[in-house]
Order: C-alpha cells, then sequence, then structure tokens
C-alpha cells in the first residue's frame, strides 16, 4: 500500500498542510493564517486542527512532519525561538500536539530550509541529485545540504546555514552580526536597498514606474518583471545578485564537494537573469579540480516542497526505525 | 587480538612508513626520501619495499593505508595528479602495490589530509570530539571533515578543502585561481611575503637578525620564535594570519554545524599566537545560534596523526566490511 503522512509547513503569516502519497507528492492541500502573535498555544491548536481535519478523513495517514523556522533538536521534537513567533521559547512540538490529538500518531518537526530540501530531493528539481545543495532565497537566505538523499544535520542538527557564511570579511553586516555574510546581499529587504540606491538616478529604468517614487518598496517580482520587459538596470540588479551567491556557493562546493545546487524561494523565480552569473562566478570560486560536474538549477516546485519534505521525513523515520529494529 | 595496520604518509619529499596498533598507535616508524622525481614506479617500489619490511616481521598485519596528495577515487585504489609528482596522472595504488608485493595484503588509498583528520580523531586532540573540522596549516592550506568519528567525503571524495574557500571575492589570487581563498592568506608563501613587507620598514623587529637582509626566506618559525621572544612585529603578523583562519572557519561552522576544530601542519606550532585571534574572530563570524559549543584547539600528535590515519583507515574499513557482510 502507498503510505501517506501529512506534511506542515509553519510560516510566519500562514500554516500550509498538504496530504502527501510516498509516490505521487501533493494529494491535497489547506491553509489557514498562523496567528502567530496569538502566541503558540493558538499556533499549536490551529496546527492540531489541520491534523485532525485530514487525519479523520484518511485514518491510514502514517504520520505527521511539520517544517518549522527556528533550531530544532537533535530528536526533532522540539523547536527553540524561532523568528517572528512571539514567546516561544522552547516548544515540545511532539507533546504539545499529542495531547491535542484524539489518537497517537508519529509526529516530527524539522527546520523549514531542510524540510524544503528534502521535499525538492523526493519530489522537485533535486530528484535528479543524491547530494546536493539547496538555497532558499526568500525574505532571508536558507540553506540545507542533501547528503546521499538525506538532510546532512551536522552535530546538533542546525547545518546548512549558508545565509551565514561570509564572502566578505570587510562587508555589510547581516542581522546575525556576520561581516559580508550573503543574506547581507541577498536577503530582500537588504536586495531591495541595494536596488533601490543602484536605479534610484538611472530615470529610464522601468522600476521608476512599479515602485513608488522614491524606489522604497521595490521587490524582487518588480526586478524579475522589469528585467522580462528588458529593462537593464534590474537585470544587472539581478546579475549583481547572482555573482554574489555564485561567490559563496563556491565556497560551499570546495568545503563540501556536493556539485549539485538547487536553488529555490520566491527571488529564484527570477530564473536566469540571477542564476546565469551565479553559474559563471561559481566557476571562479571553485577549485578547478572539483569543476567537473557542477551545476546549479532552479527548484520548479515551488513553495510546494515543504509541505512535500515534511511529509517524506516521516517515511524516512518509519523506514529507518524499520532497518534499526530488524 | 588487538589488529595491528602499516600506515603510509607518502609526501614530496618523504616516504614515512608506520606500524599501527588499533589500540597502542605507533608502535614502530620508517622514513626514506620519496625520489618522486623518478616517476610513479619508482615511487611505488619504495612504498612496497616499506611494507615488505614491516610485513615480513609482522605477518599479522590486517592491511595497508595509504595517505597521500592528489584527487582518490570514491573506491580508495587510485590517485590522480597529485602536486609535485612528475608524470602521476592516475595511479593505480591497489593493483601496482599488489603486483610488487609477495601476498595479497588489503590496501586503501585516502588524501592526505583526510588521513590526519582520522589520525587526530583516533589518536590525536581530535579524540575529544566525535565531529570536527581539521584545517592544516602548511605549504599550503589543507582541510578535512570528520563527521561521526569518519571522514566526510563529499559527492566524490574531495571533500574539506577548505583552503580554497573564499574570505573576500575581490581579495588576492590563490593559486587556484580562486580569488580571496585562504590560502592566499595562510599559505606559506604568501604568508612569509606578507610578513616581509609588514615588516621591512620595522627595523626593531627581531626577524631582521633571523631572516636574510632583504627579509626574503621569512618561515613561519622564524615568526613563532620572535613571537616567544616578544617581538611585537612577529605577534602581529601571527595575530593577522589567525584573524583570517577565523573568518574561513566561520562559514565552515555555519555550514556544517561542527563546532570543533582542530589545527594542525607546521604553522599551527606557533599555537596561540595563531590561534586566539583566530577564536576571537571566529566568534564574529559564526551565527550566534551555534555559538554555543564553539572550540578551536591545537593538534599535539604533530605529522604523526599521517600515518596514524593511514593505518586507522583499515581498521575502519575491515569494520565496515564486516558489518555489512553480516
Amino acid at each position: 500500500m502507498i503510505r501517506k503522512a501529512i506534511g506542515i509547513d509553519l510560516g510566519g503569516t500562514a500554516i500550509k498542510a498538504g496530504l502527501v502519497s510516498e509516490s505521487e507528492g501533493l494529494l491535497e492541500e489547506l491553509s489557514i493564517p498562523t496567528d502567530a502573535e496569538e502566541g503558540h498555544h493558538r499556533v499549536l491548536d490551529r496546527i492540531a486542527g489541520l491534523i485532525s481535519d485530514f487525519s479523520s478523513r484518511f485514518p491510514d495517514v502514517v504520520g505527521v512532519g511539520v517544517g518549522s523556522p527556528g533550531a530544532i533538536n537533535w530528536d526533532r521534537t522540539t523547536v527553540s525561538s524561532p523568528p517572528n513567533f512571539p514567546g516561544w521559547q522552547t516548544v515540545h512540538i511532539e507533546n504539545e500536539l499529542t495531547a491535542r490529538l484524539s489518537r497517537p500518531i508519529t509526529t516530527l518537526v524539522e527546520n523549514d530550509a531542510n524540510v524544503a530540501a528534502l521535499g525538492s530531493a523526493h519530489y522537485g528539481a533535486g530528484q535528479r541529485f543524491n547530494s546536493f545543495i539547496m538555497v532558499t532565497l526568500g525574505t532571508g537566505v536558507g540553506g540545507a545540504i542533501i547528503y546521499q538523499n538525506k538532510i546532512f544535520r551536522g552535530a546538533t542538527g542546525a547545518a546548512g546555514e549558508i545565509g551565514h557564511m561570509t564572502i566578505d570579511y570587510e562587508g555589510p553586516f547581516a542581522r546575525s552580526g556576520v561581516a559580508g555574510a550573503i543574506e547581507a546581499y541577498l536577503g530582500q529587504r537588504f536586495l531591495s536597498r541595494h536596488a533601490r540606491y543602484r536605479l534610484i538616478n538611472k530615470k529610464d529604468s522601468l522600476i521608476h514606474r512599479m515602485a513608488a517614487a522614491d524606489l522604497k518598496g521595490i521587490t524582487p517580482k518588480m526586478l524579475h518583471e522589469a528585467a522580462e520587459l528588458g529593462d537593464e538596470g534590474a537585470k544587472e540588479v539581478l546579475a549583481w545578485a547572482g555573482h554574489k551567491l555564485g561567490c559563496v556557493l563556491g565556497s560551499a562546493v570546495n568545503l563540501l564537494d556536493i556539485r549539485k545546487i538547487v536553488v529555490g524561494g520566491g527571488l529564484s523565480a527570477a530564473g536566469d537573469y540571477i542564476l546565469d552569473s551565479a553559474r559563471s562566478t561559481m566557476l571562479q570560486f571553485v577549485t578547478p579540480a572539483l569543476h567537473e560536474g557542477l551545476e546549479l538549477i532552479q527548484e520548479t516546485r515551488g513553495n510546494d516542497v515543504g509541505m512535500l519534505g515534511a511529509g517524506h521525513l516521516v517515511f524516512q523515520y518509519l523506514d529507518e526505525k524499520g532497518n534499526s529494529s530488524e
């Protein structure tokens, strides 16, 4: 029988829940507001509601996977200090959900960037690769490492923080306080500011018709649209972003000898406007001995990889448990 | 019975061979010139001679591990293009050695930085850690990742190239053509040149009495000795080197979530003159969420970790083979 699991993508504004079939992927999807400002009890109530909805209609689901921002413990039971979730500290997801559900069900939580990569590995662009580096270009810059079809977790479960890797030790500061961290170039706020200053005197850029008069509120989407319309200024900004991305990916490839990269997240929609310059720059920053087989591609499943990966986490967990008890 | 293996450290100038006891480490050691300029047949004859010497006296050795520069294939049987070994291309170490030996023996080859790290993990400073990053500061900057007591090999076996990671995308070029690669700061030639220019007008530095009049030929050893004698100029150079090391290690920790670092190689003898600034800089370049448990220490077994790790590779291989055939 083909297994099904519930995959939850816990975001700052919306909770998305998907019914994930091991072989067919996403069968059904629900989405509700997170209400993060009302505290963790409220958020957990809402997650439990989504789980109950699915599990009452599909009593054969084998478990629940939750992709969450914040730090996850090694056992995949707790979340600590997720950004934009006021008052969370450390929340024991497994216990909290179990207490709210009418029957016991296997529950796992994993970092959102990690489950997105796992989703890509099994249902998205990453299916072609056994091992790859995933970068997610959204509000911040997320990252994850898939090694031999599994999440590489590091020593405590927090591996993959590509967003905090430096490309210039005297560069601009990111929120983390790391100078020249890639997030200080590609994080949405940083990129928008760069675009604003770069285009403010370029009066013929289409961006001036898209954003407000002072160019505050430039979004990656605007840059992409303007580039599609042939706007040179917007193209330059996106190529600049790709250059920075290529620098950090070069370092990551040198360290990991993982030569396949999948780029996801909102900004990745700009596709080759960013990725072409990332590819050529990466070649400059990877030592020649590791050039063979280098490949950088765009995620094709968009944000669905989050739910898909959260669901798949359950299948993988059950398989490993099965193997170890044999 | 305690197993014994032969560990070979193949260097550009000397071949060292050690008799490695699984529990007691190095029991006996031989060293002969490499004669690399005479081609790979000559080098392999010499390695085979060392193996025969040990295996005739210790017929119970369970195998031979070879630590070699250059690229190693996934099966650990071949070496490709080791720098400073003229005419090697790809050499099948296992076949070549088997053909030269009077009886069959398990033979493995692994990258020299990787075996050094494995040696540290099981017999050196790395024994305290299950997972750590090893950096070797010698002629170049080598690196390796030990994850859960084993070498993390990446997708093709070449992981750990820390020396090629960039800390400044517009920085100086290393031999690899990577701008701002850490080797362009800490590689011996680069560091010596930096020291020379930095100290050339600092006439009161003791370095002027140690190196030739134009300060060509400054060595890391001189810098260490001058620092020990209280020389401020030499101390500044070593602290500068440590700062650069801290930058790249910050990036590596962010990506891997491996928070323990062991520093080996000739320059590491300078100890805290380098490592203190590396430690404080690393704190600036690791995202705060990963600060807990950060630790950077000096390798204590010197270059012996190469032979030790090469020997241990055999024990680990036999254990894995045993497990998988159960």
